[in-house]
């Protein structure tokens, strides 16, 4: 599953401290959202993307961004535009993932590709990438430019590097790696450093926020892999087994097979050969793949890397002044691994 | 039909002349180009970005920059990124392209998207739109920034457009500008735009850069326009009617319907309902257009507006220092509405 799906739901709790603490500032960047997708000449623009924006994401990157400007104690007003930078890029590649993909939904809703077309998802995509651009343009700031036009690169790279490692057993972690930080923690990394670049902070503060974000992505990533092969349908609006159902190769995988071909166990060899490299699966398969998956330890080892990150993540915080700020930054990162949904 | 396919073939002049004015840039401009799209992690990135970005294109757009640079006196090194920055772009839009229009051929070969796949097409199109801007910030200039940001969203919005104008009758001059501007003209004008601002040029010549590459645009777009109901087949790489077959409502349909209406000429208004607007097209139908097209006047009018901004183009030069370098620049002005093919 994609890291999107898992935003939509979640308890009351550290998400909503960290989302009091920016409130004001993402309201600007909604409004700001609003009146950039909108466009003169091509009306069916915002109906697309607003489908997507609108749908009830939480804004996690966004408040990235503008959370990481007030930690270091910004004041100005570009914030609000890298925020609303981050999520338009989000939104393009989500477009250009239901091409992707061709998953038949997201969020709980159609696609934009199925409600729409192939040409329209690509189109609107594109459009808001440009639009992204602009807005940075307006802050002036080159080195926002390049932070995110090189995570724009790396993101495009993950994509297509999952396309090739998409039934292909012989992928290991640190291409998994690869893929995850392209598919998600290459813009948590970025929209955590632009926010600290905004405000004016030294390189050690900035590099820090970099490690926050991108240590952040990888435990939200590997955590919704885990919960594909365990999640509840109903909550996650995506069904289970998703990931097993594409060939998928996450971690969880990985780690099964290699445990499989260590053990010698042919029998679970043979199973992820069919079910996964030649994609023949039948009923009562993902119930036989999920129980490989806890016997051998696949799904605590995923845990445990998930945990890794995340605590990577809450170190990079600890030279930033203490503050209600700080606290619930540090709390999304045990959240983002500690979730169920 | 696109702007790309006419520009296969020529016949020695015009073009080769100012080629051979920047070809010491071109050629580092395509040592530039084989670098940057390399991928280290996505090998399949190159393969697909090669096969276009080699396939005989005859770097109109880079080339533009280049040639503005020197103009304007330039004798830095930047024109190449920026040349390269130009020509990525292109290719992105038309790997989005393919996806798009299910195009059977472009350039005489199969399309990316039916050598690879929809996906694929889409991303490497991502990465090179990345790859783009990442050059674009190692100028440093966030005027160029601006420019070609702006180009890009006038770009997808064009493209978005001309969805909707499809099969639509009542689509207007104004709105069909528009889609063409954004399909053509928004590019050749950045790219002879930002070659003037590389050079430092003042405002006068950047603007009167920008007017030359948007009439230049204007006038090769509608030029291919025009083509597509009379081009030879072999040379273009693409079959005469190719727009009549998919129901596009350029130039020469608008002149025609207008003259119709205005004279009261039910059967070809009748005509023109069902072959494009219902996309009912019967064997004989391509022949009837192009006859409706040549006794309306519409061919000799779409000429007519194509020499219109051919002049415009070739108007914008006059306050720049005569020589061989501005010579070439008007030729290639009269040539693409001149050409053939």
């Amino acid at each position: 599953m994609t890291a999107n799906a898992a935003e939509t739901e979640g308890p009351a709790g550290p998400f909503e401290r960290l989302l009091a603490l920016v409130a004001d500032d993402l309201a600007l960047v909604n409004a700001l959202i609003r009146e950039r997708m909108a466009s003169e000449h091509a009306p069916r623009i915002p109906e697309i993307s607003a489908h997507l924006i609108e749908a009830g994401g939480k804004r996690l990157r966004p408040i990235l961004t503008l959370a990481a400007s007030r930690l270091c104690g910004y004041a100005g007003g570009d914030h609000v535009k890298l925020a609303a930078t981050v999520e338009f890029i989000h939104t393009a590649t989500l477009l250009h993932d239901d091409v992707i993909d061709e998953s038949a939904k997201r969020r709980g809703r159609a696609t934009a590709n199925i409600l729409w077309d192939n040409k329209s998802s690509v189109l609107v995509g594109d459009y808001l990438f440009a639009r992204a651009f602009q807005l940075m343009v307006e802050t002036g700031s080159i080195e926002v430019l390049a932070i995110l036009s090189n995570a724009s690169a790396v993101i495009a790279e993950g994509e297509v590097l999952q396309l090739t490692t998409a039934h292909d057993l012989s992928t290991d972690q640190a291409r998994y790696d690869q893929v995850i930080r392209g598919k998600t923690a290459a813009l948590f990394a970025a929209a955590a450093e632009v926010g600290g670049v905004i405000a004016g902070a030294d390189v050690a503060q900035v590099t820090a926020l970099r490690t926050f974000g991108d240590g952040l992505g990888m435990a939200f990533q590997l955590t919704d892999d885990l919960l594909d092969y365990g999640g509840s349908s109903t909550a996650l609006g995506k069904n289970t087994g998703d990931d097993f159902r594409e060939g998928k190769v996450t971690l969880p995988v990985i780690l099964a097979v290699s445990r499989a071909a260590k053990r010698g166990d042919d029998e679970a060899r043979a199973f992820w050969r069919r079910t996964i490299a030649r994609g023949r699966q039948e009923p009562g398969d993902l119930e036989q793949a999920m129980a490989y998956l806890r016997q051998s330890g696949a799904l605590a080892g995923t845990q445990a890397a998930a945990h890794g990150h995340a605590d990577r993540a809450l170190a990079a915080l600890a030279d930033f002044p203490a503050g209600a700020m700080r606290t619930a930054l540090e709390d999304i990162a045990e959240f983002v691994v500690a979730r169920t949904v």
